[in-house]
């Protein structure tokens, strides 16, 4: 039996992220799949929401399994600078775009053009910041693979098919960041599990 | 000469937020006031930004100095989980009330009443989570102030110099909650370093 549950909705980005850290540390989890938008986490008595709260709770709590999604130390502070910049900057934006040019035609409604410019040119903008930063180290938060990586997972991936993806093609570093974490192994269950459910 | 540097606009509630963790933390720092939004800080050759990032660097990296704003092990999940709350469900909420009723009639305009009205419906009902938080546990990440009650400080004292406190005030656990964590001793510096710059 499954120590560890996830609750959430299969539709959901917030559950995807949680799932690519899942994945990403190999663990044994069981997914329970209920209506609502915010996914939560149950391991033995501990009860937690909020998907960003929740990687970083499996990040540490099993840091000796799989991917090792944090860093020691100082490093670590510039990780978290990446993934309040992940929150704060890119998120809102990617998400208005998600929602626009993904979920709307999805759901036959028309999306809004002057939305849809304003927000690919403010998330251009962002763009152009981590074009300059990944031609200085590999990743986003440094030179592995972190959670600061890990937690745009859902709405690169979801961007990528959308038009919005000119704004990742046309920035040659950005491009290959994103070629090479949405193929790791693990985001590519996360894939697998979205068809499935 | 003080090894640590803030720079940032003395106007800013993300550096407001960065001066609480220092003062709480009773350490040395230098402010610089630049122009434009995004406060910066410096410790020896670390250099960071986004005000939530500060924050957590400061407290782990001086973590045996004054208040500890972190928790050991497991309680630091759910310090996160509010963490994750604040930043996502109550600050954009309290941000765009701040803009409208504090900002905006600073400035000599007018403030949107029906965007005040959403916003105060939607704020209302993340407060009513906070109600039922604190009627559990005396400060919103646990027993001890973190982290999580620090993220709110700086608007939380803003709304309450605003028509906007009576969200606050209608709820007993908060309002008791808002009266402690402003009254630090911290906070009250904060307050001051605002009066004189």
């Amino acid at each position: 039996m499954a120590v560890m549950k996830l609750y959430g909705s299969p539709l959901s980005s917030a559950v995807w992220r949680v799932l690519a850290s899942l994945y990403e540390k190999g663990l044994d989890f069981e997914f329970i799949p209920p209506f609502g938008q915010v996914p939560a986490f149950v391991d033995g008595d501990l009860k937690l929401f909020e998907s960003r709260a929740i990687t970083q709770y499996i990040s540490h709590e099993y840091a000796d399994k799989g991917t090792p999604l944090v860093v020691p130390g100082k490093q670590m502070a510039i990780v978290s600078v990446w993934m309040e910049v992940e929150a704060h900057q890119y998120d809102p934006l990617a998400g208005k775009l998600a929602w626009e040019l993904g979920y709307k035609p999805h759901f036959g409604m028309q999306p809004d053009n002057a939305v849809v410019e304003e927000n690919e040119g403010k998330l251009g903008k962002v763009l152009d910041v981590y074009e300059a930063r990944l031609s200085q180290s590999k990743y986003i938060g440094g030179d592995t693979f972190t959670l600061a990586d890990l937690h745009h997972l859902p709405t690169l991936s979801f961007l990528m098919d959308t038009p919005a993806k000119k704004l990742i093609e046309s920035r040659p570093k950005v491009s290959a960041w994103v070629a090479d974490i949405t193929s790791r192994p693990a985001w590519c269950k996360v894939v697998e599990f979205r068809k499935q459910h």
